[in-house]
């Protein structure tokens, strides 16, 4: 039996406090980052809070074990002067789409083995990909994360945008899209390669760039460089 | 019964043959582009070869209905005097993968309505998402393909680059990978949109750029600000 301290009403929590409510082994209590005057007691508490809040809120609490859920800070953001830890899961939340935990990874650092066997009981409870991973792989994987997840999505907002121009529907690209992203578990991204760039196939380059407007034009031309370069 | 030819041996090629031979109602030959000596009647004659061949074989060919299988090129590219059509797949397709048709978006083009009818009636035989599209949305969606597969591969490929060089094993990004892919079928890219660009967290930004090389940092400067910008 493990008792969890849930601090935080965003994405991030909600989609936790869901799944921590249906796992067994688990006591849970949820609260307010902007009520912290009774702070119930827990074997692990989470903060699930905005980064910037991160170093406040934890410096009210005096719970044995405090870890935030944030990819992009270290574990020394933290100001509680008990144990401290990192409970990241590396996946994209949103409140309208339900999130299975079976395929969310558990990117997990504490100070010492102790804490880290718990922190890694916990996430066994609700999920199963599980690593421990410190501050500086972290950051690494963080930034990955926004090349793979925020700029990919911005590719696929581009490619939404010349389909509805163009009175073609978005839809027709949609098993590309599934296709490029499933390929990979079985082919490196750098074997996958395909296309006008790392053909260097000039004339069709030509006639995408005549199509596109000024700000697509861009990032086609800037990216397409960089393919062939073979950075 | 549908009598098709297929000219080409390439990469599309040999997944359209597999397909071909095991549906039903198709009599299928195949034949290589660069030996057109003895071409083989058929009610369609497909010509999967590379777009810079396209117009020297059609103009060798006499049979009633002959189409091209590229996304870049118009349907006058075909050389031939008889009919013209275009059976463009719009997926990517390797070697080394498998290929589901069913999942294959079909996008048809031909000169007449008939014509039409039998290439809807070959890619029923083999497929389930049939398009019709015209040369110009033809020309559209192959520069979104090339956004969303080439140059997402691309970003994927810098993800699994900071990955390496961080000794992080790329698989952690994998579900967050397919669920950025998945997302989009509920919501749209723009309001899938997340992470510091769009938050505008000028401190995360700046924490990630120290962390890449130069020509990482390029592209990352590029997109955060395109997607600030909103284009």
């Amino acid at each position: 039996m493990i008792s969890v301290l849930l601090v935080g009403k965003g994405n991030v929590a909600t989609h936790l406090r869901n799944t921590f409510l249906s796992a067994d082994n688990i006591v849970f209590t949820q609260i307010n980052s902007r009520d912290l005057t009774n702070i119930p007691k827990a074997d692990i508490t989470i903060i699930a809070v905005t980064d910037d809040a991160i170093a406040e809120v934890s410096a009210k609490i005096k719970n044995p074990l405090i870890v935030h859920t944030s990819g992009a800070c270290s574990i020394n953001e933290l100001k509680n002067t008990t144990k401290k830890g990192v409970f990241y899961m590396l996946q994209t939340f949103s409140l309208e789409k339900k999130v299975d935990f079976n395929e969310v990874p558990f990117c997990l650092e504490a100070e010492n083995k102790k804490d880290e066997e718990q922190l890694v009981e916990l996430a066994n409870l609700i999920g199963k990909k599980i690593y421990t991973i410190n501050s500086e792989q972290r950051k690494a994987l963080h930034v990955a994360a926004v090349f793979v997840n925020n700029f990919t999505n911005y590719l696929y907002k581009i490619g939404n945008d010349i389909c509805k121009e163009h009175q073609v529907p978005f839809d027709i690209l949609l098993p590309l899209i599934k296709e490029t992203a499933s390929k990979i578990e079985v082919l490196s991204p750098e074997k996958s390669q395909t296309g006008p760039a790392i053909r260097n196939d000039k004339k069709t380059i030509k006639n995408h760039l005549d199509l596109l407007n000024k700000e697509q034009q861009k990032i086609y031309k800037m990216i397409t460089k960089s393919i062939q370069n073979g950075n």
